[in-house]
Parts: C-alpha cells; structure tokens; sequence
C-alpha cells in the first residue's frame, strides 16, 4: 500500500500529450488551445467612438467656438468622414470610426441641434474624450490568449474577433471503460434478487462526458480466458482504459493478474485510503490503465481524485491551485487511512468557502454522492478534527454555486 | 433607469417551463429532472456480502465451532447458496448475496484453509459483520434522487442503477440570437479598416452551449424595414431572442422601437449599472426578449447576470445562495451605479474566497474577460471600498478551481 500522495505522483508521471489536431471554433468549447492567440490588429483597429453625439476638433473649441455646424453625419460601419472647414463637426454614433480632422466626441446630452448647427452647452471638452483610442486595449501581434488556456464563451469572443476560425487544440484521448462483474446486468434489465444493474461503467462514462471525452465501453464475465481477449483488443486501441470491479483479493479478482499478462505494469495496487482502496494503476507501451474498485463510490471518487488531475495535466490545462474548504462540523479522522469525505460546499456572505459532510459516508451505494459537491481529503489522524480547520477538497459540481 | 434589484425581479417574474420530453439517460447530462428517481428495490437488493471470506452462522461460533467445513464457493451474481448442514461455511466473495442460512463474514485474513476445512483465527465474531444489510440505504420506492435536481455523472449512477432509462426532464427553450451594427463583419472575413468582427453572438450562442442549449443566430443590416421583417420572423419561432446592439440612443438604434412594433411589451431600458447600462427587456405573447448592448462585455455581463439566473429559474434548476467573494484590493465603486467588477477568484488555505480585480476594467473589449472567472457585483458609493470586503458574485468559469 502507498499514499495518496505517492499515488499522486506516480499517475502524474505518467501524464503525456495525446497530439495535436485542428477545431473549428464553433466545436472548440471545453478544449485547451495547443496554440497562442494573437491580435490581428490593434484594439480597437480604429479610433471608436465610444458615443453618440457629435465629434469636433478640441482646437477649434479651445479657440471658443460653440456652434458647430453639422456637415454630415456617420453611422458604425461607415468609411470615416473627414471634417471638410474649421468648426464642422460630423454627427457620430457609437462603434462608428473616428472622423478624419476630428480629436473629441461631444455627447448629445451636452448640445443642442438648432438648425443643422450642434450649440455645446459643456465648457468641460477633454482631448480624445469618448474615443477607444486605437491600439489602447492590445497591439496587432500582442498575445490574447495564451496557450494552454481552456476555450469558454469569453475565448471564443475573443477568438471571433480576430478571425481565427481553426484552432489548435490538444487531442482528446481515446478513453475504453470496461466493467466485470458476474452479478452485473444491464440497466434496461430487471435484475435477478441476487443482481445489480451496471452503473459504474455509465458514471464513469458521464464523468468523461462533462469533460468532454466520449469514452467506449464494454463488459466482460469474470472469466479469465474472456478478460484477457477483451482487454488485449482495448489496450491496442485505446490510449487510456478504465476497469472497475475484480481489483480485491478475491479469487475472482482477476483483473490484476490479467492486466499484467496483457504487458501492462503495475505501478501501483492500495493506496491507504477510504473508499477506494483497492484501486490499481499501471501502464503499457502505449496505454495507461486505472483499474477502479467496482464499488461506486469507490469508482466515482477514485475518478475524480486520480483520472481527472492526470487527464488535466495530459491536456495541458492550466495548473490550479488547490481549494480549501472548512470543515462545517467536527470529525473523527481514520486512524491510518486517509478518508475521503462527501461534502455540500457553501461559500458564505463573509466569503469563508465551507464543506459539509452527510450522514453516512459509507462507500457502499451511490444515494450519498446525490447531494455532494465534492470530497475532503483527510488524512490520518488519532485525532478528530475540529469544525473549522481547513482542507484541501476535490469538486465535481458546480450547479450550487454557478 | 431602474436598479439592478429591479431589473432583477422584473426579469425573473417572466421566467417560466417550457414544458417537459423524455431523453435517455445517455443524452440527459446537465439536463433538470421533471421527476423524482426511486429506488426500485431496496438498496442493497439484498444481503450483500462486503469482504471475501466464508459465510457462517454465528450461532455455529457460539456454539465453539472454530473449523467450518466449506461446503462450496459462491461468487458475486451466483444464485445465493444454502448451509446444508451446521459447522458449513460457503466460501464468497465480495458482492456475493449472502447465503441461506448464514448471517456473517469471516474474510480470508482470519482463517486458514486446510483439507477444504476453514480454521477461524479470531475469537471476535459480531452477527451480520461484513454484511451491507438488505435495504439499509433506501427502501423500495424511496425517493433517491429529487425532481428538479440537475442531472450529473453521480445522477447517472443512480439513474442506470434502478433501471431509469429514459427521464422526464424539462425542455429547453429555443433560442435566437440577433445581431445588428453594419460595421460587422463575419470572423471568416478580414475586416475593412473601419470594421469589426461578429463575435459577440458566437460568446453569446457559446454561454448557451455550456448550459446545453443550441442556439440559432442571424444578422441583418441596420435598416428598420430589415430588422422589422427579421425580428417578426424568429419572435415567432422562438422562446427566447437575444439581441445585441442597438439599444443605445444614437439615432441607428432602432432595436426597442422595432421590438415594440412586433408587439414586444418594454418591461425596462437602461440599468444603473456599469458595464450594460442601455439593456433593454420585454416580453411578447409568446417570447422574452433580452436586447443586450453592442459592446463585448456588456453583452457578456449581462447575459450572465440577468439571462442566465432567468434561464436557471425557467428550467427548475434548485435555487442557489449567492456566493460572496471577498474583494484582494481596495476599491473605489461608482457613485451612481452599480459596479460589475471582473474579478479572478481563489479560494485560500483558510478557505477564504478571494476576488481579485484587474487592471483596465473597462467595457470595450473582451481581453480583460480571458482571465476573469467572474463579475463581483458593487453597489453604488461615495466611498471606497477596503480590501477584505465582501460581495455578491457571479461566476462563469470553472476551470480555475475544479
């Protein structure tokens, strides 16, 4: 057995880049850019207009005129007018570009139009007032989203803007899930007394899903001849496989045993921690493979904590500091395993981030982690913690807070 | 112009269901239960065996038995064995059913097998030890998952374990996004100096996308007869139109008088808030119209602050507590308006929500957005405000701490 944070460390090792391939924008949301993107221009490309109104050369009022005559007037989108005579001013709208001859835009609440002629009833003119000077929020070159970013709604904006329609992005990984499990049938089924539906192999591929992977997956009799043809025909075709079930000690348990007939070496088999003990975690020539306790807590947690952190870091996500949430109750750490504790987060009206954790946290059925934001890592301790202390916490929902 | 408070309310009054379909369970991720999810049998099944060992009846232990005769093997999924005679034991395995007869688990680590008879190595026997006991999680027809809960890999989980295939959840609404401004070029194009890309309707139809809802978008020229025709056109084919641009008071603003001769209700114009002042919201027989501002980060704070908690509300989504971040900087608000301020957020070691603004938080481009994961929402003041202050936030990014 190691400890988590052994086991940390070694499935981090293990991360690697699946390659590069190109998205087009509208398909890219979730992705991480293998690519910096740049500003094709300044920003803004042009002096913009920043409201409606007139826009005059500050001159020509710094010498006291106040009546400017409106020659013409010119819309967003429209090639920029040039003021033609001293005292002109062009009627202007926003987003419009700057006219040619003129440094400052009056706004109409500070003129009135009497006669084709704008009276400024302001004496209060700036030069460049209203105006987004070009160039102002980024130069042309100027990096806009650095590499490694993750493309939300804002990166697309951004992305949009500068025309940058294909992008670079880092590839997915071909991820097989396979369940064993004599007792497992299929969820449409109605299973016998002494059976379960198999559910772990659908959260597990749910919790690709809101990554973003479409993972495959299958299942397998606890028959070893059976195992060992499956698993051979996933681990050339799949970057990563996730098993869960016949990790245990048990004589059924063959999972160990027919993944290292396979080529795949073990790194790892227990971690000193609760639920999820009995994971196993090992590589092939090209295949990495987390072999999940077929609890599903177990599975579902042992996921979160170990598969997601090394696909973050395979994709080149941006690393993350570590939340911290506090303990909203008291509670007794186990004395030699490090506990993983389902909690509801609530961050506060004096913004203290607090975690607290459910009756019965025990590893057996999936009714608990209904109301968990995520989990708290606890590590062994001959003595309880005390509601308030800190810890670092591992989330999988957001829906409470956004 | 009316507070964000009541802006606010008068959008949140309009929210309403847009009905209810059946999804499978594979297409229902980020989808919100219109039903509740119960437990079809008790949970566990049944006696479900949680170590491998030997079944025995404890009676037989108390009784002085310390070799059990193990009589046969029963593994997980097998039809549950019987003790045929006293003194049995069936050897098991972990999610066996417990067998007929026995009533606890001895696992392999306290006895040894010799001559196919099992020699127990402890003298500390509990009745039903090792045993998740029938229906000790939920009973049958428990309520496991609750209606308008939203549906995540943990839901899946439960979802596919008490055979739920296909779910009642609420529909999503159909919705456009609209824009106008003849300086607007499509990103694919390059533009002429005095232009701009389209991209406030791609980070617009991509903040739907991450809620999973597909939106369509169209484009018309800055033409009232092309905006009318256009705009009667998607009202009635949709539940939702967003617009943006338009709504300002410069005289090629023709949105809200367009809006009002389709027959949209103006229920407001023009928030005290910055960014966002000019949005404009009404309602029509059948669609809510959100005419958001031309400018990238008004029209992104908007549609965060106001679209998506109409949205939320709309769908059932559990209602939420504010999340309060608390601000890393001084800061000096605005005197008359509320202030959305981007900020980064980072949850301490002592769980404590920080909120850190940054320079240049202007509203004319989207740059400053890149590295936001929120707005901190800052009501009007005379008076700056010290750092460790809290306030309301709205997040849209979760990659910075999940």
């Amino acid at each position: 057995m190691i400890s988590v944070q052994e086991a940390t460390n070694i499935v981090l090792q293990q991360s690697r880049s699946f390659g590069i391939e190109s998205v087009h924008f509208g398909q890219s949301l979730g992705r991480v850019l293998a690519q910096d993107i740049l500003a094709d221009t300044d920003l803004p490309p042009f002096h913009r207009v920043m409201m409606d109104g007139i826009a005059i050369l500050k001159s020509d009022f710094d010498n006291g005129c106040r009546s400017f005559k409106i020659q013409e007037m010119q819309r967003a989108g429209e090639i920029p007018k040039t003021l033609s005579l001293p005292n002109n001013a062009v009627e202007i709208m926003t987003g419009a570009a700057l006219p040619i001859g003129a440094d400052c835009i009056i706004p109409y609440e500070q003129f009135e139009i009497i006669d084709n002629n704008a009276h400024v009833q302001t004496e209060d003119v700036i030069h460049f007032q209203n105006i987004h000077s070009q160039g102002s929020d980024k130069k042309k070159h100027d990096v806009l989203i650095k590499k490694n970013s993750t493309i939300g709604a804002a990166e697309i904006g951004v992305i949009t803007s500068v025309g940058q329609t294909e992008l670079s992005v880092y590839k997915l990984p071909r991820i097989h899930i396979f369940s064993t499990g004599d007792e497992l049938v299929e969820p449409e089924k109605t299973p016998l007394p002494h059976q379960i539906r198999r559910s772990n192999v659908h959260a597990l591929q749910h919790i690709l899903k809101s990554q973003g992977i479409e993972g495959t997956q299958s299942h397998v009799a606890d028959d070893y001849e059976s195992i060992l043809a499956a698993l051979k025909n996933v681990l050339l075709n799949n970057d990563i496989v996730l098993l869960t079930g016949g990790v245990s000690k048990g004589k059924y348990d063959l999972i160990p045993q027919a993944l290292e007939a396979c080529g795949i070496q073990k790194l790892f088999h227990r971690i000193e921690q609760r639920p999820g003990k009995p994971m196993w975690f090992g590589k092939g020539e090209h295949t990495t493979v987390f072999a999940f306790p077929g609890n599903p807590v177990s599975t579902f947690m042992c996921a979160i904590r170990y598969l997601l952190p090394f696909l973050r870091q395979s994709l080149c996500k941006e690393s993350m500091s570590a939340v911290h949430l506090k303990l909203a109750t008291d509670f007794v750490p186990h004395p030699s395993l490090t506990f993983f504790l389902q909690v509801k987060i609530h961050i506060d009206e004096q913004a203290i981030a607090w975690a607290t954790p459910f009756k019965g946290n025990g590893s057996g059925d999936y009714a608990n982690l209904i109301d968990a934001d995520g989990f708290l890592e606890i590590p062994p301790s001959e003595k309880a913690v005390l509601k308030g202390t800190s810890f670092p916490a591992f989330l999988f929902r957001t829906s409470s807070f956004m």
